[in-house]
C-alpha cells in the first residue's frame, strides 16, 4: 500500500533523460500510446494545459485575435502549393488512404500544422481592404511523424495554438509577428517562471515557408536550450500561391501579408525542466492545479475535530480563490503523501494535527525551496497569497540566474567546442552570417544557432569559425 | 458594398434545408472545406462553441469530472476487440496507412469515438479498488466517414465532448449514466434554451457497444427530432474485452463497470434550428457571443459627439459584465448593420443617433419579438439584464409550446403514417418491444423510435403497428 515514489525517481546528475522520463510518469503527467511516438496527457498533465490555455487565450483575445476551428485533413496538392513549406513537412507527415469503404482518389494529410488549409480559405473570405486585418487563432491538435520522440517535447501527435493572420502591408504584418512573440515571452516569463531570450532565427532555422522566423528560447538544468514559442512573417510567400488577394483603398488589387505562431505542449516538458528537482516536479504557483494541498494528521482520538479543521481550511482558501486540495485519503499514511504532492510539485503544503490544533496553527512547507513556518490558523488566509506570489517570484529569479550562469561569452571555437562538450549552456559568439560556418559548428558539436538576440551587443569582431568579419553575434546551443 | 444578406436568405416555409445552409454560411459561422464533408468553424461559430464549451466544462467540472487528452490514433486491433462496437463503427472510420516515409504494418484508425483507445489505458491505470471511481472526460475532435454530410449537425470530423467513467459497482455506473444525461438535459434547456424529451433508446438504437443508451431528443421548427446528447451504461462489454479490472475490499478481482457520455457541434445545430426565423439566427443570451450591438447613427454635423457616447454605452454595459459590441465601421450604413446583425442573430440591439442624444435616450430593438423601446440612458444598465433574463425564457417558452403542439398521441397506424408525412413532429404511441415492428415503422415513414420517455405514460393498450399488447409508450419521430 505505501509505495516510495521518490526513491524510484532517478537523480538527475545520475541521468537526466531517466529522470525526467521518471517524473512524467510518475507525476501521472502522461502514459505512453499503443501508438509509436503518442501519449496520452492524463488529467494531472492536462490540468496544467488548461492552465497554461487559460492564461494564453486570454492574451490572445486581448491583442484582438478571434478563435476558430480549421480541419484536421489537408488535400495533398495544397500541402505541395509552396516550395520550402512542402520539402519542410512532406517527410513527416501522416496520410490517410481510405475512408469508410472507399479508396481515396487523393491522400488526405493530416495537419502537422494549417497554413495550407487555412490559406485556401482565406483566398475565399478575404476580397477587400475592409476585410482585413484578418486575425485568427486555433487550439488543436497535429500530428508529424517523428523518428525520434519524448513525451510533450517531441511526440507525433501534439496539442498547441496556432495564429494565422493577414494584413494589408508589410509593415503590420512585422509589426503582428514581434507583437506575438512579445506575447509569448511575457506569457511564459509571468505565467510559467521561466525566463526566455527574443530574437531571430538564421536563414537554417527558420521556418519551411516564411520570410523571417522569430523565437523565444528557454534554458533547461541540463543545460540544453529549447524553442518554447516562435512567430513568423511569412511575407507573401503563401499569399502569392494561394492567391490571397484583396482589393485595396486605392483601387489596386494586392496579395496580402501574413503571419503564423504557435506554441505546444511542449511548454510542460519545459516547465518541468527548468523547475523540476531531484524529488520530482516543481510547477509554479499561477499555472499550478493545485495551489495548496491541506494535509490532515489524523489520529484516532481526536479524527473527526482534526478533520473538520482542515476542511475549516479548505473552505477558506477556496473562498479566497485559491487552487485548494484537501487529501483525506484515510488508505495512505501523511509521510506517502507529503512524498506524493510533493512529486507533483504542489507549490505549499499544509500539515494539520492535534498538536497543531491545540496551538490554533498549522505548519507550512513550501515546495521549491522547504521554507517551513508554523503559522497562526487565523493568519493563513491573509498570509497565503504573498507566500504563492514569493515562490513564483523566486522560481523565476532561480531560473534567470542559471540562465545568466550558463551563458558564456565566447570568440575562440577551441574553447568553444569544449565548453559546449562539457557544460553545455549558451554561447554568445560571433559569427559571419555564412551557413557554412553555422552547419560546421553543428557538424563538429550538435550545437545550433539558438537566436539573432533582438538586445545583443553589436556585431564585433571575427566569425567564431571561420576568422572572416562578424555579421552578427548570435546564440549557439545544444538543443530539445 | 452595400449588400443585403436577407434577401439572400431562402424562408423557411420555401425550402428548410436551403434556409438552413443559407444562414450557416451567410452568418458566417462555417464555410465548406475542400474535402467532402469537412467545414471550418469560423469565428462566429466558434464563438458560440466556446461559450457551449464554457459552460457546459464548469458543470462537468462541478460533478467530480477531470479533463485529459488521448491519442487522436487507435490501433485497428483495439478497435476490433468489442464486437458491436466495431460493427457499428468499422464502416466509417478513416484510415492512416503511411506515416512520414514508411507504410504501417499496422493501419492506424483515426478515432471516431475513444472507448477503445481509452480502455486500452484504463486496463493499466486502474489495479485497486482505491483508484475507482475514474470520471475522465475529454474535448476533442473525432471523425466518421459519413455518406451525407450537413454542416454542423453530421460532418465528417466534428468537435465533441466524451465522458469515460469507471466504476466499483453496476449501481453507481447506472448512476453515472443517468446523472450525465441529467446534465445534459438542464444545460441544454437552461442554456441553449431548447427543450428536451429525456428516455432510453431501444435496442435497434443504441450505442455501438453500450448495455442502455440514454438520449435527449430535441424538435427542430421543421418537425423534426434531433438526439442532442447520449449517455451510455457500457456494463462490462469493454472492460471484458480489455481486461479492466480491480482487486475489490474483499480481495476478489473484478471487471470495472463503465460509462460514456457525449454532446457535439451538432447542438450548433440544434441552437439554428429551434430559434432561427426567416431573418437568420437567434441566439438565446446565455450563449450569445455578442449579446448587445450598439449602432451609431452618425449624421456628418455630430459624428464625434454621437460616437462618444456610444462609446460610453459600451464602455458601461461592459462593466456590467454584458457582452457587448460597439460597431462604429463608417463603411457600412445603419440600415445594413441592423440587417446584418439581425441576420447573426444578437439578442439586442441599440440605435444611438443625434436626435436620441437630444432625448438622453436609445432605442432598444430585440431581435427574437421585436420589442422596441426608447430608454432614458441612465436606465439602460439597470434595465437590459432584466431584458436579456426574458429573452432567455421567452425563447425557452416559445421552443416548448412548438414541442407539446407537435406532439402528438396517437394509437391508429393510419393515422400515424398520415400524419407523419403531413406534420412531422412527435408521435407518442404504444409498442410491443418487437424490433420487428420498429422496423416496419421505419420502411413505411422513415421514422424511428426517438425514445422510451422517462416520466412518459404507463404501456397501455396494443402496439401500432402488430396489435398485440404493448409494452412501451415511446417517441416516434422522423430525426436528422
Amino acid at each position: 500500500m505505501k509505495k516510495s515514489y521518490v526513491k524510484e525517481i532517478t537523480p538527475r546528475s545520475e541521468n537526466y533523460s531517466q529522470w525526467y522520463s521518471d517524473v512524467v510518469l510518475k507525476a501521472e503527467l502522461m502514459d505512453y500510446a499503443p501508438v509509436k511516438g503518442c501519449m496520452a496527457i492524463r488529467p494531472y498533465g492536462y490540468a496544467i494545459w488548461e492552465k497554461l490555455q487559460e492564461r494564453l487565450d486570454r492574451r490572445i483575445k486581448e491583442t484582438g485575435h478571434q478563435n476558430a476551428y480549421f480541419p484536421l485533413f489537408i488535400p495533398q496538392n495544397l500541402l505541395q502549393k509552396e516550395a520550402d513549406h512542402v520539402a519542410g513537412f512532406a517527410p513527416e507527415v501522416a496520410l490517410v488512404t481510405k475512408g469508410g469503404d472507399e479508396v481515396l482518389g487523393e491522400p488526405l494529410v493530416i495537419r502537422p500544422t494549417s497554413e495550407a488549409i487555412i490559406c485556401d480559405f482565406y483566398s475565399r473570405w478575404i476580397q477587400s481592404w475592409r476585410d482585413l486585418p484578418v486575425l485568427i487563432n486555433q487550439w488543436c491538435n497535429v500530428v508529424r511523424w517523428e523518428k525520434s520522440t519524448r513525451p510533450f517535447l517531441r511526440t507525433s501527435e501534439f496539442l498547441w495554438q496556432e495564429g494565422h493572420t493577414c494584413h494589408r502591408t508589410s509593415e503590420e504584418a512585422e509589426e503582428e509577428a514581434r507583437k506575438m512573440l512579445a506575447v509569448y515571452k511575457e506569457f511564459i516569463e509571468t505565467e510559467l517562471a521561466i525566463p526566455v531570450l527574443d530574437g531571430q532565427k538564421t536563414e537554417r532555422e527558420k521556418f519551411a515557408g516564411a520570410l523571417r522566423t522569430y523565437t523565444v528560447e528557454a534554458l533547461m538544468s541540463d543545460g540544453r536550450a529549447l524553442q518554447a514559442g516562435t512567430s513568423h512573417n511569412l511575407g507573401q510567400h503563401f499569399a502569392r500561391v494561394f492567391d490571397i488577394t484583396f482589393l485595396d483603398r486605392d483601387d489596386q488589387l494586392k496579395h496580402v501579408w501574413q503571419t503564423s505562431w504557435g506554441v505546444s505542449t511542449r511548454l510542460i516538458g519545459a516547465l518541468i525542466m527548468v523547475h523540476g528537482d531531484d524529488r520530482g516536479l516543481i510547477i509554479p504557483p499561477r499555472v499550478a492545479p493545485t495551489q495548496v494541498v491541506v494535509v490532515p494528521i489524523i489520529s484516532k482520538k481526536r479524527r473527526a475535530e482534526v478533520l473538520e479543521a482542515a476542511k475549516g481550511v479548505e473552505a477558506e482558501l477556496s473562498r479566497q480563490g485559491i487552487r485548494v486540495h484537501l487529501d483525506d485519503r484515510e488508505e495512505y499514511s501523511p509521510g506517502w503523501k507529503f512524498n506524493q504532492w510533493e512529486m507533483k510539485g504542489v507549490p505549499i503544503r499544509l500539515e494539520l494535527g492535534p498538536r497543531d490544533l491545540d496551538n490554533r496553527q498549522v505548519l507550512l512547507v513550501r515546495r521549491h525551496d522547504d521554507f517551513r513556518e508554523a503559522l497562526p490558523l487565523h493568519e493563513l488566509a491573509a498570509r497565503l497569497p504573498r507566500l504563492l506570489e514569493e515562490a513564483q517570484q523566486s522560481l523565476f529569479d532561480k531560473a534567470k540566474r542559471f540562465l545568466e550562469q550558463n551563458s558564456y561569452h565566447c570568440t575562440d571555437y577551441q574553447e568553444f567546442t569544449g565548453k559546449v562538450e562539457e557544460k553545455r549552456g549558451l554561447f554568445l559568439s560571433p559569427w559571419c552570417g555564412d551557413p557554412e560556418c553555422e552547419l560546421r559548428v553543428k557538424d563538429d558539436t550538435r550545437a545550433t544557432i539558438r537566436c539573432i538576440p533582438f538586445d545583443g551587443p553589436p556585431a564585433e569582431g571575427r566569425c567564431l569559425v571561420c576568422d572572416r568579419p562578424a555579421k552578427y553575434q548570435v546564440y549557439f546551443g545544444r538543443s530539445y
